[in-house]
């Protein structure tokens, strides 16, 4: 098999008589953004969302923005402030956002705006303002659109600003399932104001803190002890504020997940660390009622695996219980009534084709370590859903 | 800015006092595949297409099959004893194909049986069969299930083996553009049996034809003067001769497209002159009635290009003369009544959007090579009609 050759020459006009019969293409794609984390994004004087919006104050451009509706009620006038000051026309495309929007539908909307502005397929980037599942069906558009058209990341919910919002995975549900459809498309850049988590609620601080926690069990024991320091003193505020503790651990979990994820971009490695806390929450996600959010779910996961690797003896069980008391004194959940034996063993067969034939379930072991497992049995699933209602009763003991 | 840091130490307990607040995310994609020539692909003692597909007779495998309605009444007996013979328990996806049916509805058709497979994210390959446009959408759906599953491509006609099923576009038609969705999806493998061409109508040798007319004109003039040489004797049973000189038109265009392809997979070079005849065409392939199919179209775009080229003396008036009868003498159009100076314009306006901003236009000259002009002008356009309409009745004079 022969490499590409240049191409012929045109002074070659007699064909060759034993011409090549196979060819290999081989090609290397480069990728490369920055994650920032920039406080006061929207002050009129600070130049950096223009900047990497690749618009200066000397001519007019025009810019399609993104946002979902929360974004455009809380922060649609200083935007629009910030865009007219460096003369940039913005197009707004406002989005009805949660879970249950993610959709190809959703996606569409952005395509056929994309489509009346009459987008240039280079240069004029697709700016999203917005939490993680704004973030996702933003570059799952732009992924698709002319094959590709640039986009930044302006996530704004914790969940965003240290998880979904700092990689290059964009997706969309289908059939039921959870981002069934997407992309690997690295953004132009991202740009973290922690401004924005003033304005979220106490359950989606949690909701983004369940990522973090995730952080800390599975690759960073510092991150886990900053924590357990820091619990009870995470209002919304704090986290808005710059150069103050939360401004340090939220640096610590951006670094540690891009740390992870930067090696294994494409996931050609399906055994992933990150993914400790997403065997089982998938299944939660789509059948738990009320509705959990997504770091909810991956809070009531997490629990269980504690109890799966406590069981096992990755994690003593003093570190087990120290880290289930750490996730419900984050105010997020550890057990919920769909998690049954049933929903485990299907969720855990689900994660199986996901994962390419294999179990690969990322355990913690010890504290900021991470294990992989293949050979989980459906009696252990049972037996680390007792241990976690044990953990729980003996906590609200000593709380009582 | 630093580079990613490795994992910090979880001994490493105290969290740092001016933590990073930048990062650089820098990575690189290789891509590697093969493109083969492939005779008797379906002849059961043949191992090439179920190596390709990652299996052997030692152990029973399940690949899904996606093929086009005309390839499974020609070929699907022979498909099946093939899978057969070498343990492949094929579940097949039959789609009905043209252009019209190039859209999200199909694609999710084929996402809707990877579902009910439930396949494998990496291991069980998706097989396609079938023309241009079935290897895009199967691509295209390949590229966003689970983020990207391995596919394998066959491209069945002339146009998809010299063209559309060799390179890593894919994509479906949105909107009423084509091609408005997409994505740079590399297959895992490209087998080409020409063997399948002995079934293709003459219209559809000829839409494949234009595109190898493409490659001598502005890439290889030994393979205009093959092609000067061959006409007259370019039937389906011809091509699908091994070793006969149609075999070696047909490699020699395929190595130079690949030569084209390969530096520019992800076209971030946006100067191609493999988009010589894909400026004007689209417009033509929405508007013509009756349709045409893209090659008619690409023909008579290149018409229209050497019109420019030869009025602006990129060609010699003897070398466009001869490029527009070695298209008119492979039974393509070189002229449309839809195609009048409104809709050129409105086409070129569409081309500078894609090509973000400039006209880009490749045009041949001298033959086998390939200039770009931005400063198209509207009346050039119409002068590129008359000379073509000119040398039409001039050419008519001479067969008379």
């Amino acid at each position: 098999m022969n490499p590409i050759a240049a191409p012929l020459s045109s002074a070659d006009t007699a064909l060759p008589a034993h011409p090549t019969a196979a060819w290999q293409v081989t090609a290397s794609q480069p990728v490369q953004f920055s994650v920032r984390i920039a406080n006061g994004l929207l002050e009129p004087e600070n130049p950096l969302l223009a900047q990497q919006c690749g618009c200066t104050r000397h001519t007019p451009q025009r810019r399609l923005v993104v946002v979902d509706r929360n974004v455009d009620t809380l922060y649609g006038e200083a935007l629009r402030r910030y865009f007219d000051h460096w003369r940039i026309q913005a197009t707004w495309q406002v989005l009805e956002i949660d879970e249950s929007h993610k959709n190809l539908e959703q996606a569409l909307l952005i395509v056929h705006a994309m489509d009346r502005l009459g987008l240039l397929r280079r240069h004029e980037m697709v700016v999203a303002i917005g939490g993680g599942v704004l973030t996702d069906l933003v570059g799952f558009a732009c992924s698709l659109y002319r094959r590709g058209v640039p986009y930044l990341r302006v996530p704004t919910t914790l969940m965003g600003q240290i998880d979904a919002g700092i990689g290059i995975k964009t997706g969309v549900n289908q059939g039921g399932h959870k981002n069934r459809l997407g992309s690997y498309f690295a953004p132009a850049g991202v740009l973290i104001d922690p401004g924005f988590l003033a304005s979220l609620s106490q359950r989606h601080i949690n909701n983004g803190l369940a990522e973090i926690i995730k952080m800390a069990l599975i690759d960073d024991a510092g991150l886990f002890h900053a924590l357990e320091s820091a619990v009870g003193h995470l209002p919304p505020r704090a986290w808005a504020t710059p150069g103050g503790p939360l401004a340090q651990i939220m640096e610590r979990a951006i670094s540690g997940m891009l740390a992870q994820l930067t090696p294994n971009l494409w996931e050609q490695e399906l055994a992933r660390s990150v993914d400790f806390g997403h065997t089982f929450s998938p299944a939660l996600e789509l059948h738990a009622k009320p509705m959990l959010l997504h770091g909810e779910a991956v809070a009531v996961d997490m629990a269980l695996s504690l109890g799966l690797a406590t069981r096992r003896g990755y994690l003593s069980q003093a570190e087990g219980a120290r880290a289930l008391q750490l996730i419900e004194r984050c105010g997020l959940p550890t057990q919920n009534p769909v998690f049954n034996a049933t929903l485990l063993q299907r969720a855990l067969a689900q994660a199986v084709q996901h994962r390419d034939g294999q179990q690969r379930v990322p355990l913690p072991g010890p504290l900021g370590h991470c294990v992989f497992v293949n050979d989980l049995r459906p009696q252990e699933l049972t037996g680390a859903l007792d241990w976690v209602a044990l953990q729980r009763s003996s906590n609200e003991r000593q709380r009582a």
